[in-house]
C-alpha cells in the first residue's frame, strides 16, 4: 500500500513536471521565434510582408531594382556604436550577406548606444550581434569574424575574406565599411583596399560625442586614407574640450546613430543606384551642420598600391569617352602647396601643433577640417605632403587615436 | 520488487526531470537578466557603468550638469519607426521618465525600421516597447497608454497625462514629441500644447523615405502646427513620385534612424542647455542636404490657444530687458502678402495643386517648402492666410496624410 502510495506520488510528480517543462520550452520557443526564411522579396502590401515597405521604394521612383539588394555583401569592421546600428539597418534591409569583424565583449558600458542589451554583456560583440540580426532577418547569411584585424596573421585572413567572402564562390565583397575607432585599424582597412582596389567607407565619431563623418573612398580614384591627414568636422567648441591622455571618451547614441544613418544611406545609394553618393559628409551636432566635399588622390601618396590604383584609373579614364569623365575629377584640387592657416581648432589638434605644423594644409570647405597636421622637422621644413617623406608610423605616432 | 524498480525509475525520471526544469530556468533567466538600478549616475571609467561614456561629456566640457537628464519626463507619441528608436535613445540617455503613446500592434512588415523585432509580431507596440526598454534600463520610469489620442474622451486623458505627467507630482511633462504619421495625430497634439503652453518637437518622413525634418514648437513664441501649412522638405525628384491614393508608404531604417537621430539630439540640447537647439532642421537623403530656419506664429492662427499664447510671450519678452530678446524674434517674418511661386514641388503638392492654390507662401530657405497650400475658393481669391477663414477641417480635409 505505502509503495502504491509512493508510486501515485512520484507519477504525479512526473506529470507535474512534464506539464511545467512544456510550458517553460513553448515559452522560450516563444522568445526565439523568429519569421520564417522568405524566398523570394514580394511588394505584396500585407502586414506579415518584412519587405513591403522597402519594395515600395520601386513604385515611388526612388530604387530600380530593390530585390538587386539580395546580390550584395558588405563587411562590417567594428561591430560597436556605429558598426552595430549599420549592421542592423543592412540587416533590416535585406542585405545578401554580412561580414562581421570585431575582437571586443560587450560591456554594460555600451548601453548608452543603441543595440546590444545588458544581458549580452560578457559575450563576443559579433557573436551577440549576429544571434540578434538572425532573429531579425534569417534571409541575411552572416559570416563573423572574433579577432584583430591590426595583427599580421589575422590581417591577412582579413584580406583574403575581403577578396573572396563575396556572395559568388571566391568573388570579393561588394563594400567593407569602416566602423572602427582607432586609427591603426582604419590604416589596416585602407592598406587591405587599396592593394585590393576594394571601394570602401570610412565612418568616424569624434572623442567628445557631438560630432562624426562619412567618406566614400574607392582606390585610385578619391583621396585614400594615407593620401592627406584625415578630415574630421569641426566641433567649434572651446580647447577645454581637447583630447587628453588617459580620458574616457564620451559617447551618444543620437551622434552615433546619425552617423550609422548617413553611412547605410549612402550604402544604400552607392550599390541600389539612386540619389547622390557622398565622398564625404559630416555632421556637426552642436550647430547642426552637414558640410560635404570630396578630394581627388595624393599622387604621392605613401601607400604604393594607392599610387598603383591612380595609374588604373587613370589609364581606363582616358580610354573613355570624353563626356564620361567621373564625378571627382570635376572637383576642385585640394592639395595645394601654398594655403594659410586659416582653419578652425579641433579637438585632436592642440593650437601648439598646429602652429608648430608645416606642410600643405587641404583648402577645405567651411566645418571640415584636419585631423592632425604634420609638425616641422629638421629637414622637412616648406617640405609639401607631396614631397615629404614622412612615414605612417610618424603619422600614427602623432594620432593616439581618433 | 517489481514495485521497487518502478519506484527507482520514477526516482530517476522526477531528477532527470527537474535537472532539465534547473537548466531551462537558469537560461530563462538569463535571458531576462537586465541590470540592477543604480540610485546616482556615476562618472566612474569602468566597463560596468553603463552611464560613464554620457557622464564623460561633463569632463569633456560638451554638458554642465548631465545628471539633470534624470530629473526629466518626456512624452512621445507614436511609437514607429521613429518614435521607438527616438525612445530607445532617450532610454539608453537615462532619461527621468518616459510617457509613451500609441494603439497600433507590431507587425512583421515593421521589420524594415530599427527597434521591434519578428517574436514581438502581434503585441501592442506600448507594450512591446516598455519591455525591451526596461530590460536596456531599469532606471527610467515608464508609462505607456495603447490607446488612439485622437478620440475625444482619449484626447482629454493625453491632455492630463501631459499636464500632470511629469516627475513630480502632477507636474507637467517637459517635453512632447510627436512621432507620428498623420495629420490628425499631429494636429492633436498641437491643440493640446497650445492650449497648455506645453513645448514640443514634431518630427515626420515623407512617404518616400528620402527625406524627413525635425520641429521645435514653442507656443506663443514659434510658429504652431496650424499657424502655417507644414514645411517639408523637397526632395527634388520627379513627378511619379507624387503621393498616389491607397498606396504603400516606402519606408527605411536609414532615414527614420536619422531623424530620431537629429531628434532626440535637439531634446539633449534643449533639455541639458548646450549646443544650438535647431526650429527646424529638415533632411533630404537623395543629395545630403539638411536646410534649417525658424518661423514666427501667425498671429492670425486659427487656434485661439495658439494667439492667447502669443498674446503672453509678447507680454513676457516686452517686460524683460532689451538684451534678452528671443532668438526666433530675431529672424525674417516669414508670412509674406506678396509671394511668387518660385518654390519647388514637393510629393505632397501636385503641379496642378500648386497652380490652383492662393494664399501666401512662405518665405523659405533653399531646400524646404510647404506640405500642402490654400486652394483658391469661390470667396478667398487673393485672401491671404492671416485673413481666411479656412478651418482646420478644410486643411484637414486637403491632407491626406502627412
Amino acid at each position: 500500500m505505502a509503495s502504491e502510495r509512493l508510486i501515485e506520488g512520484l507519477k504525479g510528480r512526473v506529470r507535474e513536471l512534464e506539464a511545467e517543462l512544456e510550458r517553460l520550452k513553448r515559452r522560450d520557443l516563444h522568445h526565439d521565434t523568429h519569421r520564417v526564411k522568405i524566398e523570394k522579396m514580394s511588394a505584396e502590401v500585407v502586414d506579415s510582408n518584412p519587405y513591403s515597405r522597402l519594395m515600395a521604394l520601386k513604385r515611388m521612383g526612388i530604387v530600380e531594382d530593390y530585390e538587386k539588394i539580395r546580390t550584395f555583401a558588405v563587411a562590417v569592421v567594428g561591430v560597436g556604436g556605429v558598426g552595430s546600428v549599420t549592421a542592423e539597418m543592412l540587416t533590416r534591409c535585406g542585405i545578401g550577406k554580412l561580414l562581421l569583424f570585431d575582437y571586443d565583449k560587450v560591456e554594460l558600458a555600451n548601453m548608452n548606444r543603441l543595440f546590444f542589451q545588458p544581458h549580452q554583456a560578457g559575450l563576443s560583440k559579433v557573436e551577440a550581434a549576429e544571434h540578434t540580426l538572425r532573429n531579425i532577418n534569417p534571409d541575411v547569411q552572416f559570416e563573423v569574424h572574433n579577432y584583430n584585424i591590426t595583427t599580421i596573421d589575422n590581417f591577412q585572413h582579413f584580406m583574403d575574406r575581403i577578396s573572396k567572402g563575396g556572395l559568388k564562390a571566391d568573388s570579393p565583397v561588394d563594400l567593407v565599411l569602416s566602423c572602427v575607432d582607432n586609427f591603426e585599424a582604419r590604416m589596416a582597412i585602407n592598406t587591405a583596399c587599396n592593394e585590393l582596389g576594394q571601394a570602401w567607407m570610412e565612418s568616424g565619431v569624434s572623442e567628445n560625442a557631438v560630432s562624426g563623418h562619412i567618406q566614400l573612398i574607392k582606390p585610385g580614384e578619391t583621396a585614400c586614407f594615407a593620401c592627406a591627414p584625415p578630415l574630421v568636422v569641426a566641433a567649434n567648441i572651446d580647447e577645454k574640450t581637447l583630447k587628453r591622455e588617459g580620458v574616457c571618451a564620451a559617447s551618444l547614441p543620437t551622434t552615433m546613430g546619425v552617423v550609422a544613418g548617413i553611412l547605410v544611406q549612402n550604402v544604400l545609394k552607392y550599390l541600389l543606384n539612386f540619389g547622390t553618393v557622398s565622398f564625404y559628409l559630416g555632421y556637426n551636432a552642436m550647430q547642426d551642420f552637414f558640410p560635404t566635399m570630396a578630394m581627388k588622390p595624393n599622387p604621392h601618396c605613401d601607400d604604393k598600391y594607392c599610387r598603383k590604383q591612380q595609374e588604373e584609373y587613370k589609364l581606363k579614364e582616358s580610354m573613355k569617352p570624353k563626356q564620361e569623365t567621373a564625378v571627382v575629377a570635376e572637383e576642385e584640387e585640394i592639395v595645394h602647396e601654398d594655403n594659410d592657416w586659416g582653419i578652425e581648432l579641433v579637438s585632436e589638434v592642440s593650437e601648439e601643433e598646429l602652429k608648430a605644423a608645416s606642410g600643405p594644409v587641404p583648402d577645405l570647405p567651411e566645418g571640415i577640417t584636419v585631423a592632425y597636421t604634420i609638425p616641422i622637422t629638421e629637414a622637412s621644413s616648406g617640405v609639401t605632403v607631396e614631397e615629404s617623406d614622412h612615414s605612417l608610423d610618424e603619422l600614427m605616432a602623432q594620432m593616439k587615436s581618433m
